[in-house]
């Protein structure tokens, strides 16, 4: 028996998320699926985390226990072969067998991406929040920074959210801002703003909740300090909307043994 | 009468091409009965030349004479409102009465995209060929550099074109690489190939035929000099394949007097 470790990247768009759900149509569904049909193998494989629906993965990552003789480098292009233009394996290597890529997911990185030029980018509009008028990304990017460091995220966090602790840690968040899109000397275009966290782990909604109260803070509709006084109230009334999921990604997910994760280089 | 200049970009996966035909699901079709629905007016759009099946267009330009009352500026938001999310119109504005967007065309740039990773990018997957196993693209820059200057490209045209000459002139030529896809340390990972072309005009099927040429030269099949022996051919037959409509994307179009694109700035 071997234990397979996968890096999957998704467009989010089609499905009800990554997890399996009662009403089926998941990433996870369809990834087991084609497993099923490769190897002959009913099997259950375990992500570093679910996504939402409608949320995108440039990294996921996933392992399963095979008994399948077909060798790990293999396993990429005979997946792809039998997965949707929209979900692509792009790594597979064999791990040990303790490995379990959630319990060892040790970092995660998510992308949030607004849009906020006039018109939205329609080769892009599948993973961009198109803000109509115009956005404080100075003021955005001082909110952002209260979220820096190790807190109780309660206020940023889906009332449904089940975990016993909502305690987690930013070590890093920073905006970039693409103006290639912009046209030429036309005021309205303000470019696309890339906003990535890096942190030990994101509850329910934890980015889009941010990101909500960020483009309220962008806005002017809120300060960049009172995103502190949010953080305090440890209520999530106290912060904004929930960003919409079109808009996240799932940029990376690190773990301590980066060999674990090496590139696949068979050809 | 006004004589109105519009912007538009594109995705041309689901689309006939630019051009009216027969069989109707076109962009000018779309476009058409968009200004139909919203200034009552059945008329005809005359754009900067036609793109291909499957072609996209970051830039597209086109004119047409209105007697709507509708100010220039409010255009573009009244026309998106009524278009599907795969065609925007991003600039609107009054033009002299004689002004023809195809007549004055310039220059015209086309983006040609080949992604030389080992695995598709699935959030391009439609704006892009994907090339299995690596390309010398070092070879393949050396080949377009024959291309430059005036020439009869009767060799990279269509051999339906029925344009009286094929005599035409290309200004620029370049490549660039975009490698924020490659896995780190992945050596079948070449990273996803752009090659802009700016031209006097380009004959029909032109940039495929040269891009499925170079592609060739990148495979080792012809050498980078071989490029300059077909151009002398001046026989279809001599050049390589048809490369595929999903990787050529219009990227722009110029003008002489260059205020009349200007970007539009009202709000």
């Amino acid at each position: 028996m071997r234990n397979l470790l996968m890096k999957v990247s998704y467009d989010g768009t089609h499905y009800n998320g990554f997890q399996t759900q009662p009403d089926g149509r998941t990433i996870q569904d369809i990834i087991e699926k084609a497993i099923a049909g490769l190897s002959g193998e009913t099997l259950k494989i375990t992500a570093s985390g679910r996504t939402d629906a409608g949320v995108h993965a440039r990294s996921q990552v996933f392992n399963f226990y095979s008994d399948s003789p077909i060798p790990p480098e293999r396993w990429c292009s005979a997946l792809n072969s039998r997965l949707p233009e929209d979900i692509v394996v792009t790594d597979a290597q064999e791990v040990p067998l303790d490995f379990h890529s959630r319990r060892e997911a040790k970092r995660k990185t998510y992308r949030y991406t607004i849009n906020s030029n006039q018109f939205p980018d329609l080769f892009n509009r599948r993973y961009q929040f198109h803000h109509h008028g115009r956005l404080d990304m100075q003021a955005m990017e001082e909110g952002l920074k209260h979220l820096l460091g190790t807190h109780d995220y309660t206020s940023f966090a889906s009332r449904r959210s089940t975990k016993p602790s909502h305690i987690r840690t930013i070590y890093s968040a920073w905006m970039e801002v693409d103006t290639s899109m912009c046209r030429t000397g036309n005021t309205r275009d303000q470019g696309v703003l890339h906003t990535y966290l890096t942190g030990s782990g994101f509850l329910q909604h934890m980015v889009r909740i941010i990101m909500g109260t960020l483009v309220e803070v962008g806005e002017g509709k809120r300060t960049p300090d009172s995103v502190r006084t949010i953080l305090e109230a440890r209520n999530r009334a106290a912060a904004g909307p929930t960003a919409v999921s079109k808009g996240l990604m799932l940029w990376d997910v690190e773990y301590d043994e980066l060999s674990l994760i090496r590139p696949q280089t068979d050809f």
